[in-house]
């Protein structure tokens, strides 16, 4: 038995993405700039792919800018946003666990003479709006909240969080880190006063190396890619209509049978707690039941290195992440866990869990039989 | 029948290159920054690539960053070099028939306290050297010429730039934008004295979306896009493993059998070129013979607007470009041309014919017949 329980690092392609993704490749392989036919076919895969994102996001299609990727958006959308916006302020708020692709992007704008507060979260791996709230000032040009936390799957108060700063500066720009919610979360940026919302495709069982920024029409966002002006300037480079056509199908199939599908996925966390509950001397980190994302589970194992037992666990087909997987192959202390005040001695005994609509109750009941079996062999080995 | 001559614009994948990418999509689809099997094999269709590509250009695997494409390239050369040099200097030089990639983030470092000498073309579309050797200086940071023109095909003396270069200012890095000359030529960075290379997918049938820069690793770049610290913390955001093994593969594939498949490129090029002479009131811009790249020629046509002529020839299934491609859809007028000193008059019936390692002797004849067959029609209707 195989269970891949690594979803929130990446997804395989769905088949009817790789499908599309092939005939984009050896048959509609024109370039979207070119005048003729070969180019119209190609940007008909564009426009569509543009257009089923919109509708999954009730926004307009001239309002989703593809890009390389996650990180890629989450780049535009800070550096863009401080780029158009430097004349009105150079404030900047954001939160402690963000992931790396926020993160390092602020701080390479503290560095070019921008001011960044990181807000706190509390021990469930949330930020209080309250917080917020006092933070928001006359020069504060852009609040980046993350949506859904890829390492222990905490939801921040988004909702709420959009009111409140449109309440207080009606200028500063509100932009979401969406790549572990979409396709998890019905999202609704006009709604919920989200001016950009960053997407990944990988995550969604669609291709690596594309993603998506929603930008509300109404920003000003300035390129950080300069070249042949394609998707109206705002991103210049042939567009990459292989990754584009995946992109759109996934996001489509993503809200397929929606609710379904995320009730189904809460019901394998829901089992997977439960039968975990039972195993001695481990740690839920953040909160386990609806209010947290169906697909991510952050476990301690009290008194096991996360990198031996992530190994062992590869060794029965279980794969999994040791804290962030993102951080390239370093296991580094986690600020996600450190923030929310995690234990010392847990931090680097974390592993996460994230489950997809192709995980089973069997790869759950597999994986907790795996542990159960390692887990007294390996802490009697870290004993001497 | 069908000709296919707009491959400077963009080329239909290989199968093998579509075969490998199907392979990433559904089978080895890990994410390169885990820590487990699934990652380690993703990681070493990376791996894999980067050496094919180094073995191609006789560099050092490790001196390969692979990045969205050749627009994504070219920004990071010139914005990454200025970066991290602009202690050292803030002058650059570069051409005035370079690819918009490159001339729009000149422009953009401009209005950001840069000075750009833009050096002119003579009328083959090619610059002078020693004007070159009289505009570095010793703040000059960077020279970025282009290897190959994508609009008319003309050859840059590649060679003794970097050597001048060195010369003159050992502290220079020299750029290449190599997107319409990678898999035309062998390109050998380390005898060419070229600091960086910018090469795009889906020019040398792979996939779009993908593309790398060579850095000589003895420059200082710095990063353009910040996050997870994957490829050495020099380009962030997880790996595009689908389109990095399909190009990988593809720059293999391009120098399989390589003198002979150029050396017909070139016969079909002198064949075009032959029997398109025979048309009155027809000038090709740019040099024709081996001086000039094997796989592109332009053609002004007199008394007839490029677009028109474009739309007539796709109704009998010949794909050609308007001036360059990647204006996106906007036939503006070509700066390449306009600096080469062709005639006002032609600026705007010009068109550029653009062969492949698939084009045919049958496709060239066919494209002449056709041309022979529309050019009195339209030059008819053009004059009333």
């Amino acid at each position: 038995m195989e269970a891949y329980f690594d979803n929130s690092a990446t997804t395989v392609c769905l088949t009817e993405v790789k499908d599309i993704m092939v005939k984009v490749m050896v048959e509609d392989y024109g370039n979207p700039s070119a005048m003729h036919m070969k180019g119209v076919e190609a940007e008909k895969y564009v426009n569509n792919s543009k257009e089923a994102i919109a509708k999954c996001l009730k926004v307009s299609p001239k309002e989703i800018i593809f890009t390389s990727g996650g990180t890629e958006s989450n780049n535009m959308a800070l550096i863009g946003t401080a780029d158009a916006n430097k004349r009105k302020g150079r404030h900047i708020i954001t939160t402690k666990i963000e992931h790396p692709s926020v993160s390092a992007t602020t701080k390479y704008l503290e560095e070019n003479g921008y001011e960044v507060t990181y807000l706190p979260v509390d021990k469930f791996g949330v930020i209080d709006p309250n917080m917020l709230k006092s933070t928001i000032r006359d020069d504060t040009i852009i609040v980046s909240v993350m949506y859904v936390n890829n390492e222990v799957g905490s939801v921040m108060p988004i909702d709420e969080i959009g009111k409140m700063i449109k309440e207080i500066n009606p200028n500063t720009v509100f932009h979401v880190d969406a790549i572990q919610a979409f396709g998890k979360y019905r999202i609704y940026p006009k709604k919920s006063k989200i001016d950009l919302l960053s997407v990944s495709g990988h995550k969604i069982h669609g291709p690596k190396g594309i993603g998506f920024l929603y930008i509300n029409e109404k920003i000003k966002v300035n390129p950080i890619i300069f070249g042949g002006g394609q998707q109206k300037g705002m991103r210049s480079g042939t567009e990459n209509v292989i990754g584009i056509a995946g992109l759109g199908l996934a996001a489509t199939k993503a809200y397929e049978d929606f609710e379904k599908k995320i009730q189904n996925m809460y019901l394998i966390k829901q089992k997977f707690i439960e039968l975990i509950s039972d195993i001695e001397g481990i740690v839920i980190n953040g909160k386990t039941g609806y209010e947290s994302a169906p697909h991510i589970v952050s476990v301690s194992f009290e008194g096991i290195k996360s990198e031996v037992l992530l190994h062992a666990l590869e060794d029965r087909n279980i794969y999994v992440s040791a804290g962030s997987a993102c951080a390239s192959n370093k296991p580094a202390v986690s600020e996600t866990l450190k923030s929310m005040g995690i234990k010392k001695e847990l931090l680097d005994s974390t592993l996460r869990f994230s489950f997809s609509v192709n995980s089973t109750m069997e790869e759950v009941e597999y994986c907790i039989m795996i542990l159960k079996e390692l887990l007294p062999v390996l802490r009697k080995y870290s004993k001497h």
